[in-house]
């Protein structure tokens, strides 16, 4: 049995399979103490629901997903998402998260200004930090493949990241997420992590497969693809990262197994390959 | 009638329905007296008749593609590759095109080490040099998407052709093709245009579709996606560039229409959008 402290899943990995009290149940059954939850399969159930069967399990959560996307180029909708994503803050605490995975959000139908669109998601950030400070909750600023950019994501690599924690001040409650399977392609990736040394508030793994067809839902198991998963875990933990790592694969092909099998195979490759 | 003395068109945008005979005639039929060729269309037909017919019809050429792709971890196939690239090179000169569009490469099967795949294609643009020098090639450096980075090209941002531009000498014989559906999403894209001054060899021009379905052929028709290319040219004229837009579409949805409504479309997308 490998040893799992370091282990953390995403329920999106299981999500056609399991609802957040089975994932919870599921995870904690193969041993693995800590996990992601995914604000639809939260409020399935409900907060304090969510908040009090995680505690009963013992698990930890090193996330909540996902905020952000204040990409609106209409104040009424961007100020009714800023709204939510105010209450995903309080979510995020009642489940007793380390942190809100916030988002950049992509282009609004038929918005071809880009740099506009970075702008509202940067301003949405600072209006929502001083509530994330109060609950106690990091906003890990994620960047997401370029690929997603246009559908879900201006934030696109680790430098603009780290740009903007230090435009929001710089200070701990903001932070970045880094994904494997977003950043892995980025050239500046070793300096651009080093850089976040200290504001590392999330690391999520899965692989890319070399064969991918889909911008979305291909995510490859570790160790399927070809990102060096072990020398990326190494370069987070050189820049002072000491969190689990998350397992977080969106992929058809594994929504379609059996759940113990998906969380078997999860930790034969944490310990093979992570 | 639009100007279309700055227009050209890469015979990928016909690639399923024209020859290079057939392409070559379409478009001089169209009013367009510029394209990019593609080796496999030319070598159909061999590069003296291509080179005999593009002079024929007047037709200036914007680029040959693709050189590049030496990241093979193999000594015989990567010289065997070098070999194809100075073959490439000679093609080029004989169709009088300003440029061998040259792309970084994907990673071998099993290749997990980027950095050495990056190390490797380096190298093979260094020893090409000389040659595409003798023969009055520029070497033009593309980066693709990096969602093709695994499958095409490590080499991912402008920055990063940038840089090896400068790790190659800075002369007259390397430049950078700069591709709207390439680039468009980077933060950094105005102040790398603005550092390739003077360097910028091809601009290639294609949109991103908000609903894309594919990672290679769903490339959109100018004027179709979410790419703000007015802005863009603009960017590219501010850097010194006077060469020609080249149309660059890759899309099984518009390799199945009438090639010649294609190209109309293309010129009257030219006068409207980019």
């Amino acid at each position: 049995m490998h040893d799992l402290s370091r282990l953390s899943i995403n329920q999106l990995t299981t999500r056609d399979q399991w609802s957040l009290p089975e994932a919870v149940d599921g995870y904690a059954r193969a041993g693995i103490g800590a996990m992601a939850v995914w604000w639809e399969k939260l409020r399935d159930v409900g907060a304090d629901y969510a908040g009090r069967i995680i505690r009963d399990a013992g698990m930890e959560v090193t996330g909540y997903c996902a905020g952000g996307m204040l990409t609106a180029r209409d104040e009424v909708r961007w100020r009714r998402r800023l709204d939510d994503n105010r209450r995903m803050v309080d979510e995020a605490a009642a489940i007793g998260s380390s942190c809100l995975v916030a988002l950049g959000g992509g282009l609004d139908e038929g918005d071809r200004d880009i740099e506009g669109a970075r702008r509202r998601a940067l301003d949405g950030f600072a209006e929502l930090l001083p509530h994330a400070r109060d609950a106690g909750i990091v906003l890990a600023l994620e960047p997401l493949h370029p690929m997603v950019c246009a559908s879900r994501s201006v934030l696109c690599t680790l430098r603009q990241a780290n740009d903007w924690c230090d435009a929001l001040g710089g200070g701990p409650e903001v932070g970045v997420a880094v994904d494997t399977y977003n950043v892995w392609w980025d050239p500046e990736l070793d300096a651009q992590i080093e850089r976040a040394a200290g504001r590392i508030a999330a690391y999520h793994v899965s692989d890319w497969l070399a064969d991918t067809g889909d911008l979305r839902f291909d995510r490859g198991m570790p160790g399927d693809g070809v990102i060096d998963l072990g020398r990326l875990a190494r370069c987070v933990a050189a820049a002072g990262y000491r969190g689990r790592q998350e397992v977080e694969i969106l992929s058809h092909r594994w929504w379609r197994e059996d759940p113990n099998s998906v969380v078997a195979t999860v930790i034969e490759r944490f310990g093979s390959v992570m």
